[in-house]
């Protein structure tokens, strides 16, 4: 086998057996196939594509790149949940203790934030003592011993995935949905846990702008994980405008623990609920989703989520006493509340245009070697829908340095779009995928 | 500008402008833009295509990536002659100097045999003293003293392509007519002729198999040429047999000189007359084609033809006396005559097939870096068309080892398809382009 035979198939469009597929990943990890011949071939299955047994087979060669962990020692079934990348998405924060506090057992690996879009270990991090880089001899202890371990990816994590997307990234062939879902995919399944809800986010401040392109790329990811014997579900949902109200690092930590405290934005609330009602129904431990409704909302009720967030924290070394006392965490210079500009319904928040603007304010990534001021950040007061008075408090901004915070304040209000007539809610869920 | 915009617009089916294509192309000469960034933009131009506009920025920018030869101090117009390779394509060893015999400057930067198609320097290295790696000067210097010279391409000649064409080759992105047609081109601009005729072969033995991708690839490359101002036509010739009856380099030397003397064979004489008259009517030295052909006739005839051919091999250092004396060509320890298996009209000889034999007996190179024996080879005793009689000497075969011999004249057998009524003939000029 010649990596330019493989290259010249897809190339012509026609599909490439699972052997081959396994060669060139294999071949591509270990350095025997070139840079440039992954480039080239990226880019044939950019324009050509991949049926869904291709992208199954990638999927699993990648995987297998490194070391799959075999979580079955630990628990019969281990539960994991992914978003595609949003922005003020701090789910994890909620429903990881909120499953897990019903027993369930959650084992992820999750990322960090690039461009517009925040990362769930820069979130958790904000938490004094906390440690995202567990060993995989610590990950598996965690959740042994805690039910609930979120960490970044073990160096051995599908290492043909890091390596491709790295020179996809410069080679323009990141947007493409067969190289995307496998990407996704591959980290999961190496990742070790059986039963995976995907979140995969739609609109302005996502990464797939339409409708259409969020629901192929979900029916994939689901497709392949079914292939492969593990139990996934997905839902589509609305990134227009950023999920909560917070959008920062610490500022989301905080709304996190509100909302397990039960005083979170209904939106919000409403999307954890959401996702962990599926997850529960994935792991057939409810049997309709009014069941598992009531089961989330009275672990929420009787605070054992908290609890369980609190356990969490403190199992990967975080001080716990940030449930009681959020002035522990980073927190800004410059805290100021800025004004509607004018009276108006809210018609929109540019969900990217927020998320950029975090990233402008030091609290996000331009690019990966970028380090992050985790204080920075923005707190809304209304979602899009809601009428405000000119003058009404429209969002505070949390900044460590004047000029930073006046281009924020202005990239912010610029964000908005108001209208005199209310306009049409937006969607919060836009489908659910099993 | 950055490069993965420019991969990303042509990706999506985008015309590069100019600039976009000069930013690229120099930016990877000098190493700022990769080599996966080049082969996932050479993958992207293989699907999404270029087109002619495109294509000559392209030509121009690789040409201007290194020295650009000006000729017009030496004299006003410079011919050249190109063939897109084939099998025993000996055509520049007799049409340089015949032309050049009529006073017309014909100065050729050729290259070297791979895979089935053989190399002009490699043939004219046959000859005892013969230089192919002329510096510029000396380039220079033979043009302008003897009004003919065929050397191998200077270091700094459109480095951009030799670099390009390198990733092509193990990046499958090699057969694609806007990358084909703007390396030629682009050497052939930096070579600095005026006047280029270009031989495109088409069939089993040529890079192109249907006359269709040849007519295509002649008229890209002739309105590339038109649009920099340089005269340009092409031929598209016939390449399902091999040319003339010589296939190896020191018996395809012997067979130009006997062309060179009134004694080729005809289908051989009537492609170089072909090529010849077209450079004629390019230079407006012929009123039409039968005045060029009465032209050169008279120049073959007088001897004046082979002279020049004297002249130019003496000027690059070779033996003069290999014009009345072969034996001081190399010469193979086996040179036994192989016979008809059976009666019958020859209806095809698989050029390629020849052309990889030839290979094999160590007469051409797999590989770049493989050494040639210029003593081996094959010769024909018929052309397609020709009635044969079981036991007739078929071909004489130069091997310098038995079991090569042996391993040759089956392969050669095997590319033979006889038949019991005449076949069709063919053509020897499918098409003129001008």
């Amino acid at each position: 086998m010649r990596a330019v035979d493989i290259i010249a198939k897809k190339r012509d469009g026609r599909a490439l057996t699972r052997d081959e597929i396994d060669f060139f990943v294999q071949g591509f990890t270990r350095g025997a196939i070139t840079d440039y011949q992954a480039a080239a071939w990226a880019m044939a299955v950019y324009l050509r594509g991949m049926n869904s047994t291709e992208t199954t087979a990638l999927t699993l060669s990648m995987a297998h790149s490194g070391t799959v962990l075999d979580l079955s020692s630990i628990a019969p079934r281990v539960l994991d949940k992914h978003s595609s990348g949003g922005v003020g998405d701090k789910t994890t924060l909620v429903v990881a203790p909120l499953v897990a506090s019903l027993g369930l057992p959650i084992g992820k690996m999750s990322g960090r934030g690039l461009g517009f879009s925040g990362g769930t270990l820069d979130k958790l991090e904000s938490i004094p003592g906390f440690r995202a880089d567990l060993s995989t001899a610590e990950f598996l202890a965690q959740l042994k011993g805690r039910g609930i371990v979120v960490s970044g990816p073990t160096h051995d994590l599908a290492p043909a995935d890091g390596k491709l997307y790295a020179l996809r990234d410069v080679t323009a062939t990141v947007s493409c949905l067969p190289l995307i879902a496998s990407s996704i995919m591959s980290k999961k399944i190496a990742a070790g846990a059986q039963i995976i809800m995907l979140d995969v986010k739609v609109g302005r401040g996502a990464f797939m702008k339409t409708e259409k392109d969020a629901t192929a790329l979900a029916k994939l990811m689901v497709k392949i994980g079914k292939g492969i014997g593990r139990k996934v579900g997905a839902v589509i949902s609305d990134m227009n405008q950023p999920l909560g109200n917070a959008v920062g690092n610490a500022v989301e930590v905080i709304e996190a623990l509100e909302t397990l405290k039960g005083r979170g934005p209904q939106d919000f609330v409403g999307h954890c609920l959401q996702i962990a009602a599926q997850l529960l129904l994935l792991a057939q431990v409810a049997p309709n989703e009014s069941d598992a409704r009531a089961k989330l909302g009275a672990a929420l009720a009787e605070g054992r989520a908290l609890q369980k967030f609190g356990e969490w924290i403190e199992g990967q070394g975080g001080t716990r006493r940030v449930i009681d006392d959020y002035s522990i965490l980073p927190h800004a210079s410059i805290i100021e509340e800025v004004l509607a500009p004018r009276d108006g319904f809210i018609a929109g928040i540019n969900a990217e245009q927020v998320g950029l603007t975090v990233v402008d304010l030091g609290g996000g990534r331009a690019k990966k070697e970028d380090t992050v001021d985790r204080a920075v950040g923005v707190v809304f007061k209304h979602k899009v829908g809601e009428r405000v008075a000119r003058a009404e408090p429209l969002f505070t901004l949390h900044a460590n340095d004047r000029a930073k915070f006046d281009a924020a304040k202005a990239r912010l209000l610029a964000a908005y779009e108001f209208r005199q007539r209310a306009p049409a809610p937006l969607k919060l869920i836009h489908k659910v995928i099993r």
